[in-house]
């Protein structure tokens, strides 16, 4: 997986255990493609210090991961929900209705 | 939900970043359903003492998932597996083996 989806993800999972300043930086960077520069500039610090806050806020998001995991087991769940779908797809035969809303179900699961 | 189910839950997800201490009693208390007394006398503690970490480590938890969420998330999925599994139990005909394969998936996710 590429960096900026993997810290998206750690993000969605930890990032509340982030200081607010952390978060804010964070959601610019990684979730709206702002860069060090532009951040900056709205923040009124140094490119440096930007750069810093979002090592901190990578490291801590990085160290929860690899206490708990859960975002690792979250995509393994997401494998395994589309592995049943191709099955269901593949195999299963019931009106549409009911088979669009197992769909659903479980893309809503799979997040 | 009970305290006992939920606590277990909650160690789940986060005991990780209980200490050492905090993790052991949580597991006997909760997982194991040793008493205060017996915990107290296998540490060579008093009562007391096993009942105060027993609440830090309460706290600790439920901090975390007032913060984070994670564990209403995962109680939510698991509803709607079980929604999806009804659906398939009465709307779907297949073969009995990959019915079973597609069980085994939803039931595994749910956990």
């Amino acid at each position: 997986m590429e960096k900026l989806a993997w810290m998206n993800l750690l993000y969605d999972f930890y990032g509340q255990l982030l200081t607010q300043r952390q978060q804010k930086f964070v959601e610019l960077y990684y979730a709206h493609d702002l860069s060090l520069g532009e951040i900056a500039e709205q923040f009124g610090v140094s490119r440096q210090a930007v750069h810093d806050v979002l090592k901190r806020a990578e490291h801590i998001l990085t160290r929860y991961e690899e206490k708990l995991g859960l975002v690792a087991k979250f995509m393994e769940q997401r494998r395994r929900l589309g592995e049943a779908l191709s099955l269901l797809d593949e195999n299963c035969s019931m009106n549409e209705e009911t088979l669009s809303r197992v769909r659903e179900i479980l893309r809503a699961v799979m997040g």
